[in-house]
């Protein structure tokens, strides 16, 4: 391999200088004259049908625009792919946060004094909240599916029951993964602008293309007369993959003519959004007596709150993703999406892979303890191996698991410690695996495309469909640019999601920036190069010359014959101001999964290593000490933007896995509508973190890249609570694992160790 | 030649509704947060050493951010390619109206108080202010040519002597062609940012990458950290090639780190811009007893004012254009181009070529009359013709001058109304021919090159560097795109000039978009189709097919397919996305001009007949009836817009040969700052105007296309002289000629009659 220059190297984010000094624009730093504001009503009750809606008081307030209702939404039952949804809630609602009445106005205050002035008359109507109530099958309306059951999956592969018979061990368990809330800081915010036939929307989203689709089948205008415009992003973490703030500001902007700004509070994120799928998950896993898996059986509950959003494919990645870590002989797996009156959910970092890792990490480790064998040598037996197709068609094209393990057991020094075990110390570990470049949004889509612009006055311009959300993927584009032409990163400009100027793309997801579009940058840097070097020897009579450190040289004589600045200028003015435009595809040789989720969706798949360390006082007051979390993500592309993401993934997995709680009440109500209420980690609750790599170099990858924007989220919660069970004896089967939530168990367990006395 | 369905047509224009409905974005309308105003100190006399400039006051007032002065600006000498101007003055000021000082404040209202505190103590100079001062040579200092001389030419070709000592006739007089303002009704207006290196200036231009080099020499950053952002004009006329508004306004951000808009007043118009070349021109023909002409003399003193700006171009074409109408054996020309205390003088509309007009075609007149012929009769019997070489090398690919004339005639009905002659009444006509798509800007750059994108979701995108500046070129273009794809034209979205989107132009000038730009998106549209169809044929199946009507046609069966919009996003997603991006590059077979100018600057060139009929009062009131204008410019793209370009040129010509007047007087001040003072034509003052066509079909232009934005304005002047020399006898050499001119040398005439009697 060639010697890189920038690739692997500490470069510092592109964006940074404009977030530091505050220059970034976020959606809600637009001003546009005479602007509009827009708010909206939301349900107040979990279920109910609406019996009178009057919103007369509310039109004749002095400032009031426009109040639209569902009947004014020509497309209101177009939201969504799924078909069970609505933009504005019409005879009935169906969650608390579900949107009634949307009201534009001079100001923010003029607009929500509107909105207490609409009246509403409810009828109550059952409500179901817990997926118990929702598997007796309590009838929720517009859910033309029996039984609440939105989606059902059932899969076997291999002899599940010969399997097991066959098994020495057999080791089972419930577990719960609850409803979480992504909590990115910059709240959802969106201004249109409707002129001239045009609409003009400026949001923040991961998916520019699929909002503007979702725009065209609302307002019913054509895509081509539809601009989404892309705004720097305060975090996304999968929340802003389906988003109604964009559709509520076109909707407001189109019936006032006026410019509309709809920006959440922070109640309305959390009454409005999607937040991750609960689960309930039941697990068995079969072996035999030296620790090697045979077969694993898997009953999943999914809580897709009042419609589907993208909860059914969360769904599906849940059910089969964690079976790439482990060479399982037979796997059976049934999982029910099931409707509850509360919030839709949806993607979360991991997209369900995080819910389904926390039973199988946890419960393997109790195998280990059942077996007598470490646990990191169960693991070890039973890893996936480079090469290996997956029981679900998975191609692993390359894996460094072994690696992982042996290098986070010297950074943890993992055998030490378990050999000397210290009272009150605890010590967990976790695999974790993931796809990078996964297939999602258009089925007969998995690529993406990249364009590359170089202007005669030497200005790289990199145009491209996905976003920067903060997870620094324009800095790894520069990056490359940087690398194939000798230049630095900070002068390759990066334009991500404007999507009358970008190629289409089917968003930002599935961890596969640096992979998928990395690859296809990567052609458009060659197709450029070519271009250049054509014209500098066709027309400009050079010779064959290639581009190096930003120069142009001779092949023949290796001489220096100019700066690449001047060869463009020349190149592009004898072609009477030609750019060059490269364009890059990438196609990944993947598979679309059959019915029964079987293929190889993904070109690559990172894997992982977490372990957490835990000091724990007798009564069952925890802390978490440090967290080694080791990655197999191919060639690092930045590897302090790499630590940044397993920092950032690590950080948000100590939240939820000890303190987050969205805590949904009996009345549909998430209990926690604050920042301070849901309890997002703080500096005071991080452990030390020590994240490192393995490099393997997938094929697939630019440079060897995998991917890492999910991973570190995904193993902490059972590192952490097989950590909890090594230091205290006791297994903790539901998130979070409040210190309030162990005490309880180590004084029922001492109570009952005392009457067995 | 192939049906034609949008060409040709009288399509409306793109930008009719935006404009209508107060939706355009001018510069002026642009508002930025925190932005700064500025404002400039300008020089109150002509000449003059600086011997104490003082801003303390100025930057002491509450509100001022900065105060400028010629040692703040670090390349304050590298304005301009001539090398002999600042762009604040530095020891010595040389017109009124040179800019010693720049302030930014936070209002429009302080900032011009600011203006006022500056204390400027002058040492006045020497003045030379009228053409016959600056030939005797008063020395102006930062003048280092001898004699006040900024340019000479002197061209010979064939005998001249020969061929005036052959002569039968001969004929020569002295005319004077004033400075004239270009009167655009925006005035100049920019907005710069400078923020993290990278300074963005919003601002109208003809040449908006020559603004960025031009910012990109006096700041010191390099071009690739500007960008110019377009905005609508509200014309440009030549004016907008040269301007200093967007570089203060760069200077003033730069300085204070804020956003800063920089508007002219009409007063600061009228002070700092550049208005046209003034000249005296002394010209001889010589010619046989028939009236065929043998050979040209002339002589002119061009005022260039206080620097060279594009006088010197302007003088070339004035020398030399004019003499393609016609074929002389021998034609000798001597310019001399001199600096006066004055604004600097540049381009308008026609750029030099009006100038020469009006005293060949009136000295035309003279000579048709001395030999009894017919002023009609004379010119067809000279008419340069099809296929032609000029004297000068311009390569004559279509010239329609024949037809011209027959039609005007007609349209006149010339020969009855001379024939029956009334008194009072008064006809003329002149001859017109200037270039389409002459080579201006870079030398090695004659060409044009189009960008189109088309999107997966066709939407059409066109992307050049030239401008709209009310002349219609981007509904031409749209046109084009239309007529090629089989849609409508309302479809096509066309951006012209942000420089960091589209490829490098030299600019908006030469009459060059229709056929120079438009054959280069011509190419650009091939190269999408051939794009598209390829993809059809060979990821999606189809077989060979084309385009036609908005629809997929099978070649084989003719069978329809599909519609455009479903072909390209079955196209795009098959890969991955990728936007269809055609690169359409025209370069003109044009020989850039010898040291004496010969050579073919230009591919095509228009040709024209004006006439004029004009009713006169005895006491020598007049007003002109009628303007005939028909103009041979090839094929006609847009009837509606062509004929708008005549209204338009037509009307300006009108004011300045009978109205308007700058009136430079002895203190070097225009006296006429006002549009009341200068007077531009109103309706009121409009003649019935008729325009027509001849519609050679060029060789060179896109559908046979020629040019017509500048020539209308071209030879109005002669027109209307000849036609009151027509009805009165007495000619007028000096413009504007005013009833009130006319008048006195009507007075002049009866008196001498009277003596001689």
């Amino acid at each position: 391999m060639k010697k890189l220059n920038v690739i692997g190297k500490r470069v510092r984010r592109i964006d940074a200088l404009a977030k530091v000094l505050g220059k970034a624009v976020y959606s809600d730093d637009l001003v546009l004259p005479h602007m509009l504001y827009g708010k909206a009503l939301h349900s107040a009750l979990p279920h109910a049908r609406i019996l009178k809606l009057d919103i007369e008081k509310a039109k004749a307030l002095s400032g009031v625009c426009v109040v639209l209702t569902a009947k004014d939404v020509i497309n209101n039952d177009k939201y969504h792919r799924t078909g069970d949804t609505w933009v504005l809630a019409e005879d009935e609602v169906r969650y608390v946060g579900d949107i009634i009445a949307i009201v534009a106005a001079e100001s923010e205050k003029i607009a929500e004094h509107a909105i207490n002035l609409i009246e509403v008359e409810y009828e109550p109507l059952p409500v179901v909240i817990s997926l118990e109530d929702a598997v007796k099958g309590i009838k929720l309306t517009r859910c033309d599916k029996p039984d609440n059951i939105a989606m059902p999956i059932q899969v076997t592969r291999g002899d599940v029951d010969t399997d097991f018979e066959k098994a020495d061990t057999v080791v089972s368990g419930k577990y719960i993964f609850p409803c979480l809330h992504q909590v990115h800081l910059e709240t959802n915010s969106a201004t249109a602008v409707y002129e001239l036939g045009q609409l003009v929307v400026y949001c923040g989203s991961q998916v520019w293309f699929r909002t503007r689709h979702e725009l065209s089948k609302i307002t019913g205008l054509k895509e081509e007369n539809i601009i989404v415009k892309a705004m720097v992003m305060g975090g996304a973490f999968g929340a802003r993959n389906e988003q109604i703030v964009p559709i509520l500001s076109a909707l407001l902007t189109m019936a006032t003519k006026m410019p509309v700004k709809f920006t959440n509070s922070r109640l309305e994120e959390f009454l409005t959004t999607r937040p991750s799928v609960g689960m309930e998950i039941e697990l068995t896993i079969a072996a035999d007596k030296k620790g090697k898996f045979l077969s694993k059986k898997s009953r999943l509950l999914t809580d897709f709150g009042a419609f589907t959003s993208d909860s059914d494919a969360v769904t599906a990645i849940a059910s089969l993703r964690s079976d790439i870590n482990y060479r399982f002989n037979s796997v059976f797996v049934e999982a029910t999406g099931l409707y509850t009156n509360h919030a839709p959910t949806s993607a979360y970092r991991g997209f369900g892979n995080q819910q389904m890792h926390f039973p199988l990490e946890s419960l393997i480790d109790e195998l280990a303890d059942k077996l007598n064998l470490d646990p990191t040598e169960i693991r070890l037996k039973n890893f996936t191996q480079p090469n290996d197709i997956s029981i679900h068609g998975n191609a692993i094209s390359s894996c460094g698991l072994n690696e992982c393990m042996e290098k986070a057991k010297k950074l943890m020094n993992w055998d030490k410690k378990r050999k000397n075990k210290v009272p009150g110390k605890g010590l967990g570990v976790a695999t974790l695996v993931h796809a990078s470049s996964s297939r999602a949004g258009e089925p007969e889509f998995a690529g993406s495309c990249s364009e590359l612009r170089l202007e005669s006055n030497r200005k790289f311009t990199v145009l491209i469909g996905e976003c920067e959300m903060g997870q620094g993927a324009s800095t790894v584009m520069a990056q490359i640019v940087a690398e194939e032409f000798g230049i630095c990163p900070s002068d390759v400009t990066v334009i991500m999601g404007d999507t009358d100027l970008v190629p289409f793309s089917t968003g930002t997801h599935g961890t596969k920036l640096t992979t998928n579009l990395g690859n296809s940058l990567l052609f458009a840097c060659k197709d450029v190069k070519e271009q250049l070097t054509k014209c500098l020897r066709e027309r400009l009579g050079t010779g064959p010359v290639e581009i190096k450190d930003g120069q142009i040289i001779s092949t023949n004589t290796q001489k220096n014959l100019m700066p690449l600045s001047e060869a463009v200028k020349q190149a592009s003015y004898a072609n009477s101001g030609r750019p060059f435009i490269g364009l890059g595809i990438f196609e990944p040789k993947t598979v679309m999964g059959d019915r029964t989720g079987y293929g190889n969706i993904a070109p690559t798949y990172p894997f992982g290593i977490q372990m957490a360390e835990i000091t724990m006082q007798e009564d069952g007051d925890f802390i978490i000490d440090k967290i080694v979390s080791v990655h197999d993500i191919g060639k690092v592309i930045n590897h302090d933007m790499a630590l940044g993401q397993i920092y950032g993934g690590v950080m948000q997995a100590v939240g939820f896995t000890t303190l987050e709680n969205l805590s949904i009440n009996q009345e549909g109500i998430f209990q926690a509508n604050t920042l301070l209420e849901y309890k997002p980690p703080t500096i005071l609750e991080m452990p030390e973190i020590i994240g490192d790599f393995v490099e393997t170099i997938d094929p697939y990858g630019p440079y060897g890249a995998k991917g890492i924007g999910e991973p570190p989220i995904i193993s902490v919660a059972p590192a952490v609570a097989n950590a909890i069970f090594n230091a205290c004896g006791i297994r903790y089967d539901d998130i979070p694992i409040t210190p309030m939530k162990v005490r309880k168990k180590i004084l029922e367990k001492k109570k009952n160790e005392k009457q067995s006395v």
